[in-house]
């Protein structure tokens, strides 16, 4: 697929269709994780991919918002240590590699939802991930259960010109 | 230019050829940025464009690893309001926007290199910006001096089998 028509088919994606995702194909997606910039290239992620059902179900209790995990074909539990300086950098870097994946996601006609995880303990004991990793954000991912990625021509987002501005605010 | 090859060419560059940005591929890029995913859709960024050589060069003293940016064809500062909550969630928001910007800039050939602001203050005294946008992220954009953006076969990364956890860490 061409780059900007993935940009622009990239839409949240709760519903799923129940088809898997190929092996090959999620570990495309996640080298698109492995790949993104980071400050001073310090690449504070982890990334836990998790496909077993009963597994996703339990994952989806971290939050109130993240219960379509439950259903998904894979989530990708994206991990980082404790916020090390006071631009909590990481945050920041962790931002990039998840876009970029539910970038590489949507490439492969794959919908994507981030979600943030409030019951990081409950998190832990599912996955046994170690203490010095004290956040975390999810990706779920799976085939949309309704209509398949497509150019989005008029995305819900406040108009270009309120955004941008040129050369001075 | 296919998504994959954007987002494995996609890299660093902060020199540049001195050949100026068309104002379409600036939009486009800028596009990428606005639709962007955030949390609950807040949309909390908004984007200023600089493209005038001399402002550019007074923009590049903002930190010191920012001096690429006086040699940039352009450069987006992003900006983002106080943060609103213990997760600094805008932190996370804005990493995904300034991907998004990046892959698409990728996608045009055009190299880009992001960069915090120490100095918000003189940032602010050269844009005009309000005081309730506390903090910024600079993204320098031009092409690449030298070799032009390629596909990177081996990046500078940890390896994928010690990023990648399958089902459990």
């Amino acid at each position: 697929m061409q780059t900007w028509e993935a940009i622009t088919s990239r839409r949240n994606v709760r519903s799923y269709s129940g088809q898997p995702i190929a092996t090959a194909d999620l570990d495309q997606i996640l080298e698109a994780g492995r790949r993104a910039p980071s400050s001073q290239n310090w690449q504070p992620w982890a990334f836990i991919v998790v496909t077993e059902p009963g597994k996703l179900g339990e994952l989806a209790k971290v939050w109130r918002g993240a219960g379509h995990v439950a259903g998904s074909a894979a989530t990708i539990v994206v991990l980082a240590p404790t916020s090390d300086n006071t631009y909590q950098r990481a945050q920041f870097d962790l931002g990039q590699a998840v876009m970029a994946m539910a970038i590489a996601a949507a490439d492969l006609g794959i919908g994507s939802c981030h979600s943030g995880v409030q019951d990081i303990e409950l998190a832990r004991q599912l996955l046994g991930f170690p203490d010095d990793r004290d956040w975390a954000f999810l990706l779920s991912l799976g085939y949309p259960a309704g209509r398949p990625l497509a150019t989005i021509k008029n995305p819900d987002r406040r108009p270009f010109e309120e955004v941008v501005h040129r050369e001075h605010w």
